[in-house]
């Protein structure tokens, strides 16, 4: 049996700690400085306040001052941090690793230079890591799993990604269970960008959604509109991630995950206020000013693509889905879904 | 303005009366032998018992003894029979066709033959053209469209395929309007087998809500699931096109099409079923002994798989779920979806 210790006990992170203790590992949840209530809660009733269910017995619960000794003696870390705690992450906890010990992390993102260059978070941290002269490997997962179902065991299919696949396979013995079901590839970069694409075509396709509530009332559910844009969507997120060197593999990783996204949380809720009519920052109001990923990954991949654009490397017309929910998301521009330039592939 | 004649008073035969005629031409529905009651309502009541609102004004409406003045003069023909009328719409209508007027089929799925090969219904209808020496064009139309949603002028995208671009672009000039969007494509076995294989494969993701309903009640969808057999279908379908000489271009209008499906009608109605622990016999009589257009495609596609694999050609292990759906539709084996197989890709 091995010692994980996983650091975010966000509702992701949280929710790996089941398949992590069933399989009888010691798990250890630290909480990072955000999450002291939900470590509070954990210590005192054993289960986190978002989760129907109790944590499995024997999870070990640390708020973020204890995390040096959560570390001790660990064979693997799980990163559970949300895509607004990178920096945190890469500050606060790559210099304490231990040395040797692999990061398995769940964030999702993209990052953008100045240049066009989009880079995922394991990269980012690895340079770190180098920077800091550590050995670690960076490993992340992607793939349609939302935290709440997997608690439930519910059927789950999800990709490993990382340099070294058989330190994944390891990584993946300790995890996997009946239920949680784990592929392993070295497309770090199709993987990542797959799973961070999807964010900002699940807002798409909920516009679809949003307006048809507003013209048809919000009893049913309609898809034909829902499924041309998925159309879309996959065609474009297929051209992205092949021009970020990924594979058709992780392409399939990212529809998979495109599907379980438009209906889970607040992507949709905001792209059915935007597509009832609603601008960007209404919509955001309404939802009380969260910051979404969705939106962020939208923005900086837009950016990419205008600077690789401005060079002559890509075609803007490419991707009029995504650059209209840019417009959306950067510019308050109402939604208006260029259909009939899906019909010019 | 032109005159468009369809064949077959079903739902999405009927359905496209709307942007024809909406568009200003001549429409001539013409019921099939078993449509009499549906052409007898619609020349009362100028509307089909299905849908919730009229045909637009002028529609004309033909019960089959009828279709050769219905054929006179026109310059489209549109061919809305269902799967089982194949071999009908071959030998009832195809020798009647005006000389030059090119057919547009709604029909979906594929042919089997004995030594494996697939073959869609435009390439089955052709050859019987050319047998009787007749110079019209097949084309078909395929991707993500549901009847009733054209019919209340939701947003859809679909493909219309044939060997003549220049002829498919004419027919789009006549059907689009600025609710219905065409893409034109010659890739016709890729629509088509797209366009059947999403029947199979949107039974098994259904096989998933019917194991969650089962598990954890029919109060609430669950995703994970669904996403990681869509995810498969992906996978195995993008495979099933290219082992066919499809097009990228035409897995995506199966994807599209695929979420769709998963939405709508009896496929899912089935799939739920045996998902909840029916045998495939036991499923069809709860649903009234309906014969489905997903449990055909599925057996015969499998069929083809094994010929080509006993010859070597193909390795079954790459179609883990269409193998499955196969048994549970072919040999009443009960719901065990293959979910470790999905990790060895």
């Amino acid at each position: 049996m091995s010692i994980i210790t996983i650091i975010g006990s966000g509702m992701m992170g949280s929710a790996l700690a089941f398949p992590a203790r069933e399989n009888g590992h010691t798990v250890r949840l630290v909480g990072t400085p955000l999450d002291r209530d939900i470590i509070d809660t954990a210590s005192k009733s054993g289960q986190h306040p978002k989760f129907d269910r109790k944590f499995p017995d024997g999870v070990e619960y640390y708020q973020f001052e204890e995390v040096s000794s959560a570390l001790s003696e660990c064979d693997l870390v799980i990163g559970g941090v949300s895509s607004f705690g990178v920096e945190w992450f890469a500050q606060a906890v790559l210099p304490l690793l231990p040395p040797g010990v692999p990061v398995l992390s769940v964030t999702k993102g993209l990052l953008v230079d100045d240049t066009g260059n989009l880079s995922c978070y394991p990269h980012f941290w690895q340079q770190k890591l180098d920077m800091l002269g550590k050995d670690n490997e960076l490993c992340a997962i992607g793939g349609p799993c939302t935290s709440y179902e997997l608690v439930g065991h519910d059927q789950t299919l999800v990709a490993f990604c990382g340099r070294n696949i058989p330190l994944l396979e390891k990584i993946k013995s300790w995890m996997a269970t009946d239920y949680y079901h784990i592929m392993t590839t070295d497309d770090v970069i199709g993987v990542e960008s797959a799973v961070a694409l999807k964010n900002g075509y699940a807002l798409a396709v909920a516009l679809t959604i949003g307006e048809n509530f507003k013209r048809c009332g919000r009893e049913e559910l309609h898809f034909n509109s829902q499924a041309a844009v998925f159309l879309q969507s996959s065609r474009e997120m297929r051209k992205l991630i092949k021009l970020l060197g990924g594979s058709e593999e992780s392409f399939f990783v990212g529809v998979g995950d495109l599907y379980v996204t438009v209906y889970g949380g607040r992507t949709r809720k905001v792209g059915i206020l935007l597509g009832e009519g609603f601008d960007i920052d209404e919509a955001l109001a309404k939802l009380q000013g969260v910051t979404l990923e969705s939106l962020v990954v939208a923005g900086r991949v837009a950016k990419a693509l205008k600077l690789r654009a401005a060079r002559g490397e890509v075609d803007l017309c490419d991707y009029p889905l995504l650059m209209h929910v840019d417009e959306i998301v950067s510019n308050r521009q109402k939604v208006a879904i260029p259909w009939e330039k899906f019909t010019e592939f």
